[in-house]
């Protein structure tokens, strides 16, 4: 059962300085994690109902099973991952663990 | 520049009466959308912060551009399943347009 992590950001002030930082130096902490089966980041760019838009990024991260990715966030590379997402992830972002269907 | 349109169901009452609705009613119709891409569809475990599990599920569907996603939504089968969402989504569920990086 393919699980993800998903992280969802919220807007930040300066937009072009989180994703500056976001680019150039999370993702790349982000490959490094070991039993990472794949990224996915995306930036939203509009709230499809009526509602305001809550959130600036997306980001899903791939792992075999929750025993991979409880062991990908144990791992140095991912502490490391974790503590720069506490750097940057304005107030109101959140992290959670989700099951693919099928 | 492929877009997504990422819907956040929050907790239902019945989760297993909203997964049964979902599976078997909702996602067909979606599978008919025309222009989409590609569809994921995963269910929430945990917070993997301090926070409450706010989210249920998340759905994931790809179109080419936003302007296949706009043309999907004015479809006969996007509005189906369009007035099928508004049927089954708890209260506070969110729909938004994402761009992928790259």
């Amino acid at each position: 059962m393919t699980v993800k992590l998903v992280v969802l950001y919220t807007r930040p002030d300066d937009p072009d300085a989180f994703d500056w930082h976001y680019l150039a130096t999370h993702m790349p902490l982000v490959a490094k994690i070991p039993g990472l089966q794949r990224a996915e980041a995306a930036r939203f760019v509009a709230a499809a109902d009526s509602g305001e838009q809550t959130y600036h990024r997306i980001a899903e991260l791939y792992f075999a099973d929750q025993g991979a990715l409880e062991a990908a966030f144990g791992s140095d590379e991912g502490k490391a991952t974790a503590a720069d997402y506490q750097n940057i992830a304005p107030p109101g972002s959140r992290m959670f663990v989700a099951v693919l269907d099928d």
